[in-house]
């Protein structure tokens, strides 16, 4: 496959040619691009030295910069949405429930900062790239179609109970994760507990026991 | 005052400045550059050019690219809190104080996204530059206290009974807002109803009916 066709072969090339250690270092290098200088201070000529490829190798796989940093983000995503439903899915009752989101969060705001600010970097930039709002979208419905399927499946075993329809709840709770990871990381200081306290009661109107 | 004194002078230097038309006219210039061009590719040239000034009056009022993009933000968040306010105080019941808060997500998402676009840009560049980060962190205080304040004023004269602390309740109020507004203008064409339902249910438990 030629570069021009990776390029324009949208978004099944890029999936297929990463299964390469290069293109692992490559998405790695990215990641650690962006943190330091930005999305727009990242250029592939900086990407390429820093992945130890040549600049050439860095377009066959992936075509754009926009192409690049969405594939950063949705294996990012792919790891957080794999770990919470391995956590969601030993829960027994409701509150087991909300403390696997709880740790989600927590997760998200110690460890993971980076994945915070990459999201919010790749929202920006989808407001003036169709490519990027087109993968931002498919993101977030994959986001919440996995979170969804974890509450439905818990509704069924019969461990809690839905205060509206699973697509709904998953898009409140994972629209309260991102605003408060913004929150909890633009005031570090500030006392977390007494605002956790209250998202988990809001959660539980939405993940309650079982009748 | 030199332009270096307006530099090093700080917070206090512009908001005296900022009385002039022309500084008025920089930060609607700065607005519609960031709006096309994002943050990172916005040049004092750029908005000196575009309003109409010269670089170096710029430089006088605003010292950094920086401060001028808080100022911005600065400048559109006031408005929000004012006008959310204002809607509040009108409120005679709890569903009346949603039915507010419905309505300023429902700006924010249809009228205003371009103040979402740069509050989350502001909060991807405070992660790699300290004065921004500060200026966010007091964005985000004063927020949350105007919005806190008007719990507390509600609950005092009985309209409303706070399922925590206001400054906890505005916190996750404010979080679940931001949440929704990204995910709203990342899927502009799926139908928010049902999520919107949700989130209701899930903030009455915060603000409920008076015992």
């Amino acid at each position: 496959m030629s570069a021009a066709d990776a390029i324009t072969a949208g978004a099944e090339a890029p999936t297929r040619a990463l299964e390469s250690d290069k293109a692992k270092r490559i998405v790695d290098a990215m990641r650690a691009s962006v943190a330091a200088r930005g999305a727009a201070g990242s250029t592939f000529d900086h990407v390429a030295r820093e992945a130890g490829v040549s600049r050439g190798l860095l377009h066959y796989y992936f075509g754009t910069k926009e192409r690049l940093l969405v594939e950063v983000v949705r294996r990012d995503c792919d790891i957080r949405i794999a770990a919470l439903a391995a956590s969601l899915q030993d829960a027994h009752t409701a509150d087991d429930f909300i403390d696997g989101l709880v740790r989600g969060l927590d997760d998200l705001v110690r460890g993971d900062s980076a994945l915070v600010t990459l999201m919010f970097e790749l929202f920006t930039l989808s407001r003036r790239n169709e490519e990027i709002a087109g993968a931002l979208a498919e993101l977030c419905r994959q986001m919440r179609g996995h979170l969804a399927a974890s509450l439905q499946a818990k509704q069924d075993e019969g461990v809690v109970r839905l205060g509206a329809e699973p697509d709904a709840v998953a898009g409140v709770l994972l629209a309260l994760a991102d605003g408060l990871a913004l929150r909890f990381l633009t005031e570090p200081d500030r006392d977390q507990r007494p605002t956790v306290g209250a998202a988990v009661a809001a959660a539980r109107t939405l993940i309650a026991d079982p009748a």
